[in-house]
C-alpha cells in the first residue's frame, strides 16, 4: 500500500469482462475514508455460484467489467475517524452486504438484508455515490464498519471468507424457523451452502440426513455430520420418506424438481430454498403439493450483520469450518467451470498471496 | 322415504355423465347403518369449484357417473346403534370428508383432512368397502356420526352447506396463521370461499382489503366488512402495497400471476392458497420473489371435523352467513357454467325441494 492512509486506495482485482467470466486484471481506487469506514487489506475471498450467476446474467443485466465476490476476509490497515469497533491490524470479513438505509424496521432490527430501500450489495449494486460496488476478487476495500465482522483468533482467515456468504445463508434460516435438537432436517445439496449447512445444523442438536445427487460425497456427509444420506437421482423411490423431515433447507442453485422434497415435509413444516436460480425459471410446485400437509414454501437471503456476527461466533465455539481448497488469482476461470460441474469440495477460495 | 330404517336406503341424486357435466338422474342405494353411522336426508347442498375441478377431470381420471357435492345439509331420519351425538330430527351438516384412519397423529389431533392413511373424501373417493362415494347432490346420505356437524338451530340450513366446505377452508388457514385485530389481511378471489373469507377474518378483527378482478364487487366486498378494494388487472401497478400485509388467503382456484401477490406480503408473512387449480399447470415463483422478505407460500385443506364446527358455531355467533342463490337440481349445468364465468354472487345451493 503506497497510498496516504485516508485513501482513496489503488487496488486491483480480476474482473469479469463478459458473461463467460474471461477474468482480467483491473486496476482501480477504492474511495476515501469516511468517518466511519473501515479499510482493509482482502487476503482471502470465498467463490460462490452467486458470482457465476451474476456474471452469466442469470439474475439479470450486468455492467461489465465486474469483480465479483462476497465473501471476503482481511486486515484492517485503516479506520475512519469515527471508527469504534475496529483498530488497525483487526482480523475482519465482509459478506454481501456493504450498506442498508439503517432507518427502517428491518434495519433497526438488524436484518439488513431485508431494508425496505434496498441494502447496497458488494458487488453489482449502486453505491450511494452511484457507482457500481466491485466485490473481493481483489486486493483491498472499503467498508463501513457497521458491515463488516469480527473474525475471532480461533477462526483462519482463510476459513473466515466462506462464513460471510455460504454460512450466514444457512444459518440464518435455520435459527428462523428454529432448528434443535429432537429435530429431523434436511440438507438439500452439498455444496459451499450445503456443507455449512450440515454442520451447522449438525451443531444445533438436529439430526441431519443430506439429500444429494453426488453419490461420491456420501462419506463426507457422514464426517460432517449427517446420519443420513439419500441419493437423489430420477427415478428414485422417494414416497417412503413421505412426512419425514421438520424442516427442509435447499440450496440448489438451480431449478429442480419440488415435487419431490416437499412431501418429505412432516405436517405444517416448511422447505427453504436458499439456492437462487436463474429468474427466468421460476419454481414449480403443483396445486396440491402444499396442501396435502399444510406446508409451506419459503425462501431466505443472507442473514443480517448482527446475525453473521452470531455465526462468526458460533463456528470459533462449536469449531466449525468449512472445506475449502485455496486458489490464486489467475485460477478464477477454471475454478468456476469446476464449481459449474459441481467438482468444489467443497469451497474454492482466492488466496490473494498465492 | 320408504325404506326401513336400517337401510339399505333408496336414494337419487344428479349425476355428472361425463367431462362437461350434462347431470342426470340416478337411482342409487346408500348403504345399511352401521352401528356409529347417522343417514339424513339432504335437503341443501352448494356447489363448489372444486366439483367442476372434478368433473372436467382437472385433478386426475374420474369414474362416471359421479355425483359430487361437498356442502351438505339436511335433517337426520335415523340413527345407528352407537350413535351418541345426534337424534332422529338432529340439523346436521357434511363437508368434504366423511371418514379417516382415526389413529394417526392428525385424526388424534383433530386435523382429520391431513389424515397420514388419507381421509375419505365425500364423493369420488375410494370407500372403506371398495365402493366410489357419491356427494350431496343427492336426496340421502349416510355417514358416521364422527365426520357429521352439528348445525346450530341459529342457522339457516341453505346456509349451512356453504359453511362445510367454502366457510371451513377459510377460517381453518385464517386460524392457523393467526389472523386477528391489528393485522392488514388480504383476500384474492371473492368468489364462494373469498367472500366467506372477508365475512371470517373481519368478524376475527382484521382490517380485510379484497383483491379482485371484478369491479363490480367492489360494493358487495365492503358490506361484507372489507376497508380496501384492490381491482387485480393486467398491467395495474402495485408497487404502492409492497410489504402491506400480515396474511393473505389466496381463493382464486385457477393458475394465476402470484409474482404480483406475494411482494405485498410483510416480512416474514405468508400467503396461503385455497384455490386448487389443474394440476396440469403448477404454481410457478420467481427464484427471488420469497427472498426479498422472507416471505411463505403456503397451502391449506378444508379444515377438521371439530374445527369445522367451531366454525359453524363462530358463524352463529357473529351472525355470518354466506350469501346464496337457490337452484333446482335440474339447472346444475347452467349453473356450472355461470359458476365458471365468475357469475355467481356467491355461493349456488342446491334446494332439493325446488
Amino acid at each position: 500500500m503506497t497510498d496516504k492512509m485516508e485513501g482513496p486506495f489503488s487496488c486491483e482485482g480480476m474482473a469479469a469482462s463478459n458473461a463467460n467470466g474471461n477474468h482480467k486484471l483491473r486496476k482501480f481506487e477504492r474511495r476515501a475514508l469516511q468517518p466511519k469506514d473501515v479499510a482493509f487489506k482482502i487476503l482471502y475471498c470465498g467463490i460462490c455460484h452467486s458470482d457465476i450467476h451474476t456474471v452469466r446474467e442469470d439474475w439479470g443485466p450486468v455492467k461489465y467489467p465486474l469483480i465479483t465476490g462476497h465473501e471476503l476476509a482481511g486486515e484492517v490497515v485503516a479506520v475512519g475517524s469515527s471508527v469504534s469497533k475496529f483498530k488497525v491490524g483487526a482480523r475482519v470479513g465482509v459478506g454481501c452486504m456493504v450498506n442498508s438505509c439503517r432507518h427502517c424496521d428491518p434495519c433497526v432490527n438488524g436484518t439488513e438484508q431485508y431494508c425496505e430501500n434496498g441494502s447496497v450489495m458488494t458487488y453489482a449494486s449502486e453505491d450511494r455515490d452511484g457507482t457500481t460496488t466491485q466485490g473481493g476478487y481483489s486486493t483491498f476495500n472499503v467498508v463501513d464498519e457497521d458491515f463488516v465482522i469480527r473474525v475471532p483468533d480461533a477462526i483462519d482467515l482463510a476459513d473466515a471468507g466462506p462464513m460471510m456468504c455460504a454460512g450466514i445463508t444457512v444459518y440464518s434460516p435455520l435459527r428462523h424457523w428454529s432448528v434443535g435438537p429432537g429435530q429431523k432436517v434436511a440438507i438439500v445439496g452439498m455444496g459451499g451452502l450445503g456443507h455449512m449447512g450440515v454442520k451447522i445444523a449438525t451443531a444445533m442438536g438436529a439430526e441431519v440426513t443430506v439429500i444429494t445427487t453426488s453419490k461420491d460425497k456420501t462419506e463426507d456427509a457422514k464426517r460432517f455430520g449427517a446420519k443420513h444420506v439419500i441419493l437423489n437421482h430420477e427415478g428414485v423411490d422417494f414416497s417412503k420418506y413421505k412426512r419425514t423431515f421438520d424442516f427442509i433447507l435447499d440450496t440448489v442453485p438451480y431449478r429442480h424438481d419440488l415435487e419431490r422434497l416437499l412431501p418429505m415435509l412432516k405436517m405444517n413444516a416448511t422447505l427453504c430454498v436458499v439456492g437462487i436460480g436463474k429468474v427466468t425459471e421460476p419454481h414449480q410446485i403443483g396445486p396440491f403439493t402444499l396442501t396435502g400437509s399444510r406446508n409451506s414454501f419459503a425462501s431466505s437471503g443472507i442473514g443480517g450483520i448482527r446475525e453473521t456476527q452470531e455465526l462468526v461466533d458460533f463456528c470459533a465455539l462449536h469449531k466449525i469450518r468449512p472445506e475449502i481448497q485455496k486458489i490464486p488469482m489467475g485460477e478464477i476461470d477454471v475454478t468456476w467451470k469446476k464449481v459449474f460441474e459441481k467438482k468444489a469440495r467443497y469451497r474454492f477460495v482466492i488466496d490473494m498471496k498465492m
